[in-house]
């Protein structure tokens, strides 16, 4: 079970499809495995970035339980729904299945303060004693959360363990948090997402490592490694090297397809296929990416020599 | 089958809850029945007001089914949904139970015209040859459609038949509608909705009908009816009688506890319980209901003599 | 000066434009002598149905002149603006040429508690000792201000005298504010807007009158006036007379168009032009606001025998 | 004049405050002198990141006098209003004073395509024959510009000489604009901001150059050079040295703070004051931005040896 001493990359997987559009089982395994081999310490499936809005409750709940047979790793199951009544189905079939915990974003329709802090008060009455991450991302929810609010949230529900950072800009609330926890406040586990666009700078305000689906895993796992053992030149180095691709995978909406469009060529997946609706990688990205993974992989062995 | 034709009223229902928040699966047939008693020629469930976002995927399939199973009007299903694999499994099972159409709000993420179209191309590819109403709600989609627009997905998409209109304000698009199709466009059916608040100018643009759920559907019903006879002036009577009950209730977000508080007394429901997270009544605001109900009374007695 | 016992009737001017857009300074004198001959107990300039965002600086200087000149009732400014430099400058000369007080709404940025309450601190600090009026409308704004952040404001800001109501729905916070004022907060006055659409209510609420610019003020005066003397059923009869045309002339957008089309016919102003870019009024619209006027003249004969 | 041929670096400008927040127009001599020297071959001031929005009509007018004042090189100015007088007004006094042109985004009420087509007709009308620049730059704007409503401005508005293309993610409407230009439509100019994170794979797609305020005006004088000889290789070498800092410094809102901070740091401007309301850096920002000088000046100095 999920607990606020989570640390390490929770690698946000993808869902995976045939060219049909119909859910690749398979490749959920072979993803799988990329990603544990890549340096994984958890997985969060059916996060936006997982296609999640895009399945049925049949395919959500195929996903979870082939995700979860395939690895030992903790699982954490993304449950945002318009209502709670399918967020608590979906929780309690996952639980079931053996996941570690479940993620929930806010729904774009919360407006004030105590609006925000009333829904997770909900929620934590919906979902009983799962463990729970609070997802904070204002650019694709629009709902910006205070830090005073993700205080109250983390005062009120026991069961809310972990912050997936994504604010934008969002330095300052990591500080801000590990201030009030050092001050007395629970201390809950901060993993960043934002594609690992921030990673260096997150890690040294607190942060204990990664909740994204950046192509390369390694990146994040090597980055922070490297924090860890006090290496801040060697995780900057890496963390430069990748950062062109991360850059260009960063690109919303589209970002999506940057990435399947890589680990497909990686051979994570076995197609890139975005589900409909999504966009669809022109030639001249194609091209952009294929540069920008030369480019990275000549700076990497330039490092590593 | 719902087709261009379709007119009068169209109700749209609420879902009746338990005081614990419950399905009340046999208040949906007092509903039902009283709906039909009131003048509905059709009925629409699982809408916005239908608290559709609260309900599971097994909760929603038994509410179409026990609708259906109560009434031989016509019933259309809302079916807007994050993703088109939910939208499809719940639209093929309620043609199934024996629905008449579904109905497709657009998501909130749409921003421009190209948008839109594409996102209704993709409905009717993902709806094979099922019936579908075009909600235009952008109060509350965010998402402003241009007749241009509502003209381009008619006339791609040979099943768009029924507009249901609450634009506001949206008389101006009802005439440029009606204009095109005077000049050659398809003609679809527009049903109005907005809680009634413009039936009277509706009707007078050439809407067919309406389409909303304020607790006095003989309010849409003889208001209709008298448009349909060219009585112009016993519209007016009836319409401004109910008028400022449709105003009250039309408050956005606790229009629906009202509108259910006022079901409950009239005995089409159980109980007013509106699913959480929603608003309840208070004191205060019962007793202006009750205020409005009493002033309406007298003024349709007077009316009637 | 404006102060928190301000009560009554303020009228939400509107700005006069002749037919090529120039501002049309005759008029603004016609205008504000029907204003109060209709019974307004004061006048706000400058809003947004003032088209405040249209003019020049130097244009709004000088309808704040001509309107303070014409007149002895209280004038209270607009002066919301993206910056705190244009707000001081229009909100000073405009207290030297004899204003009341100004008024201003939160700009659409805002999105927490503490970034509304950190607005009206910089607010009070840009204006000094000048009377100022919170405008909380967030159809318009999309700034949702809870009760406990205008209670804040109002504890911080004693330079806060009065709240324009126009949230929606709003008659909770209403009686939320008046039973904090009941418990020991400072009383403001509460002036409401919205058209007037929900005034009879809002006056049972607590509310000390109305601040909004339906084309017939007097409905707002008789109302207020009626509510005063414990008359509700005259004041009810009075309210829905007018209620139809009320909620005609309240359609967002094309609303300034109705009401100037209005105000041009009674004499108000010489021509309803709206400045561009601005709505235009259809002939099927004209015919619709005659055919409620006709209705409600009847009807207030038919109360007045 | 401002004409469809302009390219290179037209360096977005900062406005100068002193610490009391009052306009430093000493630093805006030191800034032109400091942007000149590094590259600039235009400046463009007042725009979302100058704090237009902050100045009263009187320091906008001086600002934009001291500029052009201090250099030969063209100058936009950024006129962007809530309304066309107050936009007419600032154009006028502009151009009298010797600016190249001026520019232009869409006001965030904009909802559809026609919204903004019309806009820009209304804009075209107000300025006459002053050239002018689409700012699209949906992530501060909120409204989305699609390709077919750019080319009916361009097609419609001859005084459309050239797009601000910051759209996010944009590459593709680059390629889709210069395919249009390729197949007959007038080929305007595009320049790039977004703090210049896409600036070599917009140069690939066909921008003419850059127009940003990343704090470092030598890298997009670098790059655009680079690529205007073909030297993609060396174009690439100076962009990844110095996207480090363009990411940290294209954090929205602090970011604007970020960039004073440097730019004082660097000699370019007296006093890194963001005016109220604005951010502040913390302790913990100032270090981050100095970690990364330090290492963007090694790498730098790596690549020229």
């Amino acid at each position: 079970m999920l607990d606020e001493t989570a640390k390490g990359v929770f690698t946000i997987a993808c869902t995976p499809f045939l060219p049909d559009g119909a859910l690749d089982l398979e490749s959920v395994d072979s993803m799988v495995d990329f990603y544990v081999e890549k340096g994984a310490t958890g997985l969060t499936i059916l996060g936006i970035m997982g296609e999640a809005g895009k399945l049925s409750s049949e395919e959500s709940h195929a996903v979870v339980k082939r995700v979860i047979a395939r690895t030992d790793l903790p699982v954490i199951v993304g449950v945002s729904s318009p209502g709670f009544a399918a967020m608590q189905a979906l929780a309690s079939s996952s639980m079931d299945a053996g996941a570690a915990g479940v993620m929930i974003a806010p729904p774009h329709t919360l407006k004030t303060d105590q609006q925000i802090v009333g829904y997770y008060h909900n929620v934590a009455e919906a979902l009983g004693d799962t463990p729970g991450v609070l997802q904070d991302f204002p650019l694709v929810t629009d709902v910006v959360v205070p830090v005073s609010v993700i205080l109250k949230i983390v005062e009120d529900c026991p069961t809310c363990v972990m912050l997936k950072h994504e604010d934008w800009p969002g330095l300052e609330k990591i500080s801000a948090l590990r201030a009030a926890s050092d001050a007395g406040a629970r201390r809950i586990s901060i993993l960043c997402g934002n594609g690992g666009q921030f990673l260096l700078e997150e890690m040294l305000r607190g942060a204990d490592g990664a909740m994204t689906g950046f192509a390369y895993p390694e990146m994040m796992a090597d980055v922070v490694a490297a924090m860890e053992v006090g290496d801040e030149v060697w995780a900057r180095d890496i963390f430069d090297a990748y950062l062109p691709l991360v850059r260009y995978e960063a690109q919303p909406g589209i970002g999506m397809a940057i990435r399947k469009h890589t680990l497909a060529n990686r051979g994570a997946i076995a197609h890139p296929t975005v589900r409909k609706p999504g966009p669809k990688l022109s030639e001249a990205a194609i091209r952009e990416v294929a540069a920008l993974v030369e480019r990275q992989e000549q700076r990497l062995a330039e490092l590593r020599t």
